[in-house]
């Protein structure tokens, strides 16, 4: 096989970079070359072999325009903190707490119809004319407000500073520079001067082949306090994609009434986390067809002008939704992405209806990493050998680095191991390319979100690590780079069709109760109830984590506790005695070495008196199976992502699918090694996941094994004979 | 002082242990000698000089009348599991899991009209056309089931076997012996038999000073499984006190039509978690006035007799409720029940409108404690050393034992001890009766019972420990024994007269969310939420434990979060950036030696942004204090019973009730002892709550102090100069 040595690689660059730049194209193969935010695309490499992708700010870096057009700066629905009233007057400051320089209160607007001052204490909303605004002050006052009643204050604010440029500018401790005001090309001068601007900068630079859009037009949720510190990120919030502009035209659209609340969300701001409400999804849905109808201008006049057009899955990403019909009709090129983990990972290359999708991986060359004493080399393997497993599933088509090339050139160690890297990829991607990789199962994440948020759950800021949401989100990172197809539900798929359900092996509901992850009372609809209780009967997988399918209602909390023979105490059956406690070996935990880490876990889970339970913990299960009818449940209590729970999640698979007795196919005995076959490119692979050397049995899919070494994080490719 | 040498103390005998039973009379100074179940009193000792009590069983014990009207015979509602329908025709078969010669079912009376088929998966009732039960196969068969969902049959059974009976025959491994039939006094027949049935008796036992009521007439809720393991207990449970006789007169007086969910309550049958409908205070208080109407009428026939009629606090003692106002015109001379721990120990001593109250202690003279290789002492010590505290707040009248007196007599070094704890208890009563004991502050409890469960709270079965509810019942234990006037309040009592706050320095939430004990949705009722925060703001203190004021609403979960300033993490808030997590110093630790002891603790609490957090476990807060207004409030994650515990608590009603200068008042350096004032009698004591020696500095109420040593368990008095 004839080993590719260039191509697929994307490197930053800079003005004084050059010589630099030259080097890593030649050493890492890359075949494009781009600039940053805060650098600058050198002169000398205009006219370079290889593509130029150039960073396209649609809605900031241009302040003369901003400043001339304060009407059409981008706007964000803010909630104020509960002020408890303790006489008749009640003044809220609105900027409290809020960094002064990023946001500035809109009265432009009609305050009255597009801020609201609600009694959280009754969830009414008080009269327009009982509260004044004084632009003096920034005080809103209501009057005869009810004591010891609790208000707040939703109200519309200008971003008079672009988290993100903020962000950069706090985190490289940037001086001198202009804080870059945010303009909204969805409002109608905006959007014709944008339309300009972009035709005039893609004639201002004829070398550009990729304009790398950063990204169109609204940035997702992102607040910083008055000490400049973030205050608060929801990677897949839309409170600051709104404008009187806009909302008008969606009210229009919906029919009804619109209200701050519907964006406020009593202050949860529809955060994912949420239960959707009808008039959320209502907006999103406006948001995507609108958005997606603006991109769309802006690529045509891309290709309209011979460019590439490349969107940054990031930033201002809100309300394309790459996994949403609306995404296609854009006519974009290609997605970037960062690459944080698999699930990350499986973000990017799951999405279709591009020509290609870029992971930018990480260390982002930002000297937060790239100083004396870190250590890149050991952020760059952790990124890579992560980001591998989902690669090998779902390949992206090329890999790609961001920030000051300078910084990374001082670290000889770092550029030859991403040297050895970028032939890695290659080398996969050649192998697998065209091909949907074998899948032994499939498997649906079932919760209120569906395909929209693919890959996405439990993730709160982009691949973040949060102490509540881990154990779940391992789940999502461990089926990133499994060997099954995995797809996510929503319960309006089911209401609008249960036979969607057909053809899949098993279903996963993943979460706390009461959040959109395990679908709270969606529960109690007996469409979605007895469709899932319909499919295990007849010999459907469930897997519940965490509190799956959990809602007080009619006697349980648990939803199908008779079904999975779990519940929770809430204190509600104390009464109930409880005598199964006895422990059982299974083959779900067969390759378990030690004390199972079920990451946060949780307390009050028991048993039903014929399920079996594999662990609990001081008589809190963590681990317990049941069947019903001839369907196999398993309830995990949480599961952190690692190796070995990997596995745990893998058995739980296949367990509740009734194939123990094909474990060993395409397997390997050691849990750190996987191995994941092309059948089509009659290839196959078996990949060490850890930093140190391995031995295993890798099973082929005729069943027939071979003992194996490998080296601390090797992949090593074989034919299928 | 002259010290009493006799009186005070009840003991057990049997006809086997008459010379015994006249050393005891001596040594332990009883003054009364009682039968117990499974004993007889002996001809020897029937003019003895001592107050001769005798159980008398109103509901059983009599199988000839209960066999000859099997109609009348007890009854209780019982819920079948959870079945699901797979077709059309469902057939649920009631007495599966239960013990067999307990229950029988009723289908004497119109099943139509006293059974209910529920759908669990809609909440509708089946109906009654659509099932039919077949006596010869004990099932419930349900036509045109909707497939998947779940379904219930809420069914009368007849009680065939006492349960107490059952458990005392079970546990002592009884053989020989009849089953006894319970009857129901409230029906008519049954009546009327059963007050010529008491006449009788008294005639017949002419030596009796006292009728001990074992109890009146429905016990509390005790089920066997069909291995006569105890299947559901709740000895604040209703479910057994229910006949279509009583049913049909509750209508009437309710006014609207009776259903069996009433009771059944999805299943939950109204224990104590579960916040009351309304439909079940109507019932408890319909059955309030109809038992104490009843019971008077006993207690009369025996006045009339010249008899004492006592009652004991248990087994039948459902719908006395003693801390209602019904309770008091049963004209019952005294009341005695079981001691477990200090919280049992006031359930009794704080009965109004009674003589006396006595306390029967532990260990019960039954084979499971006295026997080889057995440490009676031990626990006898723990149970009064326990109880102490309770009782030097607020004294019974008398103490107890009971069982098998042949037993104990086996182990000289018991009778040594109680020997001396009698005379502790009657030294101790002398000093203190008639005073009020020195309260330092006044605290209220509440819930949703009010003074109702007063001291019962979080208690499920008698004074037994549940992993669940440990660390709340541990709140309840700690205040039986302090220096606080405890009064139990009611969410209804707030919105019947909120000035009821007035004079209460601290108000205490305690358990978990969305349960009665913390108030679920109480909380979002304005006239609640708004004098609980009045209350605090005009410097009120506040302790809340576990989820207080918890329930989802309107942007919080803990509905105080900002007065408390903690909220609990359910995944809502996870965006908001939390960064107040140091640890403070603080006046209520102050005495804390190492880790606290926080029981189950809780996951996911944060505290805002102005509170003092006291401790947090990885990020988890356990203890945090905040200022709203001129009040305090105090969380705490849960707080087990102990003496380091318990000195945490009073350092948090002292602070959070802005009395910190004053706490060496009537205070002990050292919390492992503790200070009593009755000031009103010019004593003191001080007392030693460990089985071992200690030092301390005791501080009396002009704030001197002078250093002390006491023996293990020592209780010293002093006069107040």
């Amino acid at each position: 096989m004839k080993e590719c040595t260039s191509g697929r690689v994307t490197i930053p660059t800079d003005i004084d970079v050059v010589p630099e730049t030259l080097e890593l194209v030649k050493r890492w193969g890359a075949d494009a070359i781009r600039d940053c935010d805060g650098t600058d695309y050198p002169e000398e490499l205009k006219h370079v072999d290889a593509k130029v992708y150039s960073t396209y700010y649609t809605t900031r870096k241009d302040n003369e325009w901003a400043n001339a057009n304060p009407d059409e700066i981008q706007q964000m629905y803010i909630m104020t903190p509960f002020c408890t009233a303790v006489e008749e007057k009640l003044s809220i400051h609105l900027m409290d707490h809020l960094y002064p320089d990023m946001l500035k209160v809109n009265d432009r607007d009609d305050i009255k119809r597009w801020w609201e001052v609600i009694d959280r204490t009754t969830g009414e909303v008080v009269p327009a004319s009982n509260w004044s605004y004084c632009p003096q002050t920034g005080d809103v006052t209501i009057e005869h407000a009810a004591e010891f009643h609790d208000y707040t204050v939703s109200f519309l604010a200008y971003i008079m500073w672009d988290p993100v440029h903020m962000y950069n500018a706090v985190t490289n401790g940037w001086t001198n520079f202009e804080k870059q005001v945010t303009f909204d090309v969805r409002q109608p001068k905006t959007h014709k001067y944008s339309m300009e601007r972009l035709r005039k900068y893609i004639a201002d630079n004829p070398h550009i082949d990729v304009i790398r859009y950063t990204t169109f037009f609204h940035q997702f949720t992102l607040i910083f306090d008055e000490l400049a510190r973030e205050k608060y990120v929801d990677w897949y919030g839309y409170s600051a994609s709104v404008s009187p502009y806009i909302l008008e035209q969606f009210e229009k659209e919906a029919g009804y009434p619109f209200r701050p609340e519907y964006i406020i969300d009593q202050g949860y701001m529809n955060n994912t986390y949420r239960i959707p409400s009808k008039e959320f999804l209502d907006f999103q849905k406006f948001q995507r067809r609108e958005v997606a109808k603006l991109a769309k201008e802006m690529v045509d006049i891309t290709h309209e002008c011979g460019k590439e057009a490349m969107m940054f899955l990031g930033d201002h990403w809100i309300g394309t939704e790459p996994f949403m019909d609306e995404f296609k009709t854009i006519g974009l090129d290609a997605v970037v992405g960062s690459v944080g983990n698999g699930a990350t990972l499986r973000l990017i290359s799951d999405i279709g209806g591009v020509k290609y999708t870029e992971g930018r991986f990480l260390p982002y060359f930002f000297p937060d990493t790239f100083h004396e004493g870190g250590d890149p080399v050991r952020e760059a393997k952790v990124n890579w050998v992560t980001a591998r497993r989902a690669i090998l599933r779902k390949p992206i088509d090329r890999i790609g680095y961001g920030g000051y090339l300078k910084l990374a050139m001082q670290f000889p160690e770092f550029i030859d191991y991403i040297e050895s890297v970028c032939k890695e990829f290659r080398t996969l991607y050649e192998n697998i390319k065209g091909t949907t990789p074998y899948c032994i199962k499939t498997v649906a994440v079932l919760n209120c979100w569906g395909k929209m948020r693919a890959w996405g759950n439990h993730m709160v800021h982009h691949a973040i690590y949060y102490k509540e949401n881990y154990s779940y989100a391992g789940i999502i990172e461990s089926l990133s780079g499994a060997p099954f197809d995995v797809k996510f539900l929503s319960f309006d798929d089911i209401r609008k069709d249960p036979s969607i359900l057909e053809g899949i092996d098993v279903i996963l509901n993943v979460g706390d109760a009461d959040t959109a992850y395990t679908g709270g009372e969606n529960w109690t609809d007996e469409v979605i109830v007895t469709a899932i209780k319909k499919f295990i009967y007849n010999g459907g997988g469930f897997i519940g984590v965490g509190e799956p399918a959990a809602h007080q209602y009619e006697g349980h909390f648990f939803q199908l506790a008779t079904v999975m023979g779990v519940e929770k105490e809430t204190g509600f059956t104390l009464n109930v005695d409880k005598y199964n406690w006895e422990e059982h070996e299974h083959f779900i935990t067969e390759d378990c070495a030690g004390e199972i880490d079920f990451g946060e876990g949780k307390k009050s889970i028991y048993a039903l008196d014929n399920t079996t339970i594999l662990v609990h913990r001081n008589k809190d299960v963590q681990l317990a199976v049941n069947e019903f009818g001839k369907g196999r449940c398993v309830y995990i209590s949480g599961l952190p992502y690692s190796f070995e729970n990997s596995r745990l999640l893998y058995r739980s698979i296949i367990w509740s699918s009734h194939d123990e007795e094909n474990l060993h196919r395409w397997f390997s005995s050691n849990y750190n090694v996987e191995v994941h076959a092309y059948v089509k490119n009659k290839k196959y692979c078996v990949v060490n996941n850890t930093y140190e050397p391995q031995s295993t049995t890798v099973y082929k899919g005729d069943g027939t094994s071979f003992d194996l070494n490998l080296g601390a994080n090797e992949i090593i490719w074989y034919e299928i004979e």
